[in-house]
């Protein structure tokens, strides 16, 4: 769903060949519904429209004729109703709108981290009375934090302070303003910190008697517009209760497995954190499309007079930041049994 | 003295027209030497060499021709032994190098924020053994911090976490290889975070009983580099012991005057810190010309969940940061009647 | 006329301290009618709104109120009719839409190149039936290639292949989608080709008997956008009936001076074609803000191959391109006593 | 030889994996020489340094352990005695260096358009008594054209206009400041412009009576760096004595084929001329990447009013540019039984 914009495309092209699933239905709003897919969507990534999809004919976005398992990349201005329709028909709805994230029975997940938030599932689905359900993935900016601070969750996460400089591409098509953006530095994202806070409070927290018990953290971001095409760069200043040492922290960085890993599951990094030693990494331009841009690359860890630790973060905003973070959400939802494939 | 690199260059434009001091001599190495400026020079910068500069015959670095005050903008490789040789035979020197500038003996001076440092210059003087005297400013990326946070002193600072975002004029010429920062951050800039860590921490200190105190406040930086010409972005998070609220840092910007302001310096802003309500402001690109790029401009205050508040400040690297910070330095010495002009 | 947009902000910050012309009235479209200026405008130039127009307030686009000249900067889907409506009830429109460019009763002007051109005024009054008048500028591109052309008219031009790299800030405001030109060129720019063709034949080519003779000289043009601020650079290949040596060509670009500067224009440059002789100059970042932006800047003359000389030609697409090229037209209409001020 | 600068960074990148050639020999200048390859390279492409590589030994460039077929990437100002050392002992040296170029007994091959000139070898080798041979290959920006003409060579190639939009890394490491890139255009690339004049004179010529007979067409070329990472952009204007229509030269563009796709040569493109319908393609950003980087995209063929037909040609300079022409040179080469393998 929302299949023709942006992030619609980059799920076409992350989804192509993917062992498990096969984009057999896009949806799309009403103007495009009945077009062929390749004639309904003007294709802006890199590379060709891949095969076969291009054949596709859109259908509005109303459950019936659609698979049991629906991503959707609509607009947040849309996203609601038609989510919860999807839901109460019987669909598995994975979404990356922001819509649900915060809802307090729908899980937000980052599967090497919070997977049990999966857990709240059938409370949602008693609670809406829905045959389906809604599974959401964070923001972009916050995948890429909640990811490294993922694992160094053991250590007691106490206050962090994050700055982000995140790439044009987070803002869709034709999203930034050249004149804008050009040579410059925007100083402001509108409604992203606020994002970032709280949805990095609920991922790393708890879900046990019913509901999410978000981490008692304080958490404050900058959030940052800079001319850069992929890949948010932030830094990240954090305060532990236990005091661990640098070399506790590379340690957790190196050992980070989660399910995802575990269960091999096919758009896993081998490592969700990759710790790259020279000091003058990660850069947006030369890491962000390494392992296939489904790892948070990390660096400069270093003492922090105020918080006891930094260092710096990169994750690519539009594959582990969206459609590939909403795949492999998909992917954990199956191997759980959840999804009805 | 060093009149032909980039901050040379600055130096050159920056006192065109001064109402105080003519530039009657130039110094460089000795390759330049003999020559005029205008065969000497590159010149780099937008507009075209001032009149009257080009024809002036460069000279080496050494006490003789000079005139009293004279100002270094020499590279840190060769700047100690020239300074102390000027400083030795009489000159005032008022250096932007950074090799002086965390000496006990030296001020680091931001005219706003600290001008009663120019006291140690007695003792300079009785120490060395000196007829003449050497005055620093700060590094670019800290003046922009140090002048946002003297606006803000009064309340006790007590911890600050700063991420910087500079422009690649910081880096001189070539300086960064587009090839490095075309669409690209570089988390990384050797020895800055050492330099905006420590001098901020002098400046905002205090000067008695013969020594500097530096503020017993921590401060951590994390510093970047990205694609914008001319301005050092910077988002601060700070915490004071006073805890003001949001509308006493308001009008601790709004009210914030110095010396140079009092004094009417030619070179002071008519108001060093000046608060932008836009809530995307400031940007490099738009705002960092404004006020012949001395002022600081700040914006988006707003509460910090960790360390009490949080702001952007933007400064103009090569003006407030090096070339207009030495020469409102000079202006401030002559208010105090410390130059023999 | 069109005063709230991009190239309206540009008309209203070129005639701040006019000596000759008053900003008294803006019109916009109705939806920003009877808003002060300053609340119907996202202020988006350098620098500040000058003072006094913010607190005028927009008025429809119709005229009345109107004083005797209009500027018009409308969006080319409105300009016909409103720009009719005003010539027909008395006014001077002087035009930067490209609406009436090339009509056969309507000056096409550039100045120092055409100034003859006013003649058809009388008989477009006539033709209308108007009161008033239409007197237009070139397009961005256009201009700079004329300029630099007109100043080798002399010389017979015969052959002319042009390509232009082209700033952002020559399609508004949000203008190019910066997800298409970060780091990247657009080798397209929808109708520009065809109007620098035209355009061009029109502005060299005379008016007598009643009509303009398009210069017959073939031009080819091939346009593309490239990520620069301000400023097209355009790289020309000339041939020419004369057969001028490479010293006739540089002593004709010196030399050239046209209406505008033998009476003096407020808005005319001193020379509105300078040669640069660095190798590796004009350069848009470095030269587009020289003489205010109002003349354009040749370099790199050298010999072509195929068609005799080739150099490169840069020009301010807003200033001279635009809002500048306008005012310089007011003031040679003035010049002549063809506006009722 | 010269393997650890960026163009030899790229050789080893290609050769990753050949299915004919194994790099086992890795040559650079005497500072590197007895360092693993590893530690004697900042590797600066994008992802890891391909396996195995990073333990060679570095060699100085001096016959002897060096196998039989050598790469050159190394700087001109060095390039001219160590090839011809290595030929003269019996090496088979492939460069991309320019100073062999335009000697009248070395081939100057782009393997579509002249593999005959493949004939010169046996003259080479007797001329200068060498035991081994050279073969080059052209410019970067020359590659690019040379290949778009070739599919046109058969309509009498007679006048040529380019206009070149380069990418910053045809300039090598640290190679463009940012500062003078950054948002600008640079419209000179020192002796670019000569050797895209008299390269693909020679290329598109013929050999025969044991000498190369340049093209009598005239090229005249306007060079330029814009800011783009990777892919140089052309504009070309093309006048043929045999007048063919857009259909011709389209018929021509598809069904063009050489001697690499025929020999189906490991590293040929399965089409070396691709042509692009949409109106605003190719681009350098979003089409640069395909087809390996071995393709050059054309697209926007229209009418030229002066030069019959115009289109514009992007290729990968660093590949089919640079490293990827030498390797194809060397399948060409071994594939007619030129190569002692």
């Amino acid at each position: 769903m929302g299949a023709t914009g942006m992030v619609g495309q980059h799920f076409v092209k992350f989804l192509a060949g993917h062992p498990w699933f096969d984009l057999k239905w896009v949806g799309a709003s009403g103007r495009s519904a009945a077009m062929k897919y390749r004639d309904a969507t003007s294709w802006r990534l890199e590379g060709a429209m891949p095969d076969g999809v291009g054949d596709l004919t859109v259908e509005n976005c109303v459950p019936g004729n659609a698979p049991h398992l629906v991503f959707s990349a609509m607009d947040s201005s849309v996203a609601t109703g038609i989510e919860q329709a999807f839901a109460a028909a019987g669909h598995s709805v994975v979404s990356n709108s922001r819509n649900h994230r915060m809802e307090p029975d729908v899980p937000l997940l980052v599967p090497e981290v919070n997977p049990d938030h999966l857990q709240v599932l059938p409370l949602q689905k008693a609670n809406r009375g829905w045959k389906g359900q809604i599974a959401t993935n964070p923001n972009c900016s916050t995948i890429v934090l909640s990811l490294a601070l993922g694992a160094l969750k053991q250590f007691g996460i106490q206050r962090v302070i994050v700055t982000t400089m995140q790439a044009i591409s987070g803002a869709g098509y034709p999203g930034v303003s050249s004149m804008d953006i050009n040579a410059n530095v925007l100083p402001f994202i509108g409604g992203e910190e606020e994002k970032m806070e709280t949805e990095t409070q609920k991922i790393l927290g708890s879900f046990g008697a019913g509901q999410f018990h978000p981490l008692a953290a304080s958490v404050s971001a900058h959030c940052n517009r800079v001319p850069v095409l992929d890949g948010h760069t932030e830094t990240v200043s954090v305060g532990f209760s236990s005091r661990p040492t640098r070399e506790d922290i590379l340690d957790a960085f190196a050992k980070f497995r989660g399910a995802p890993q575990e269960r091999e599951l096919p758009s896993a990094p081998a490592r969700p954190v990759i710790y790259l030693d020279e000091d003058n990494r990660p850069q947006p331009r030369r890491d962000v499309e390494r392992e296939r841009g489904m790892a948070v690359f990390v660096g400069r860890l270093r003492n922090c007079p105020v918080l006891q630790h930094k260092f710096v973060a990169l994750g690519h905003n539009t594959v582990r930041g969206a459609a590939g973070a909403a795949v492999l959400n998909a992917e954990l939802m199956r191997s759980e049994g959840l999804l009805s494939l």
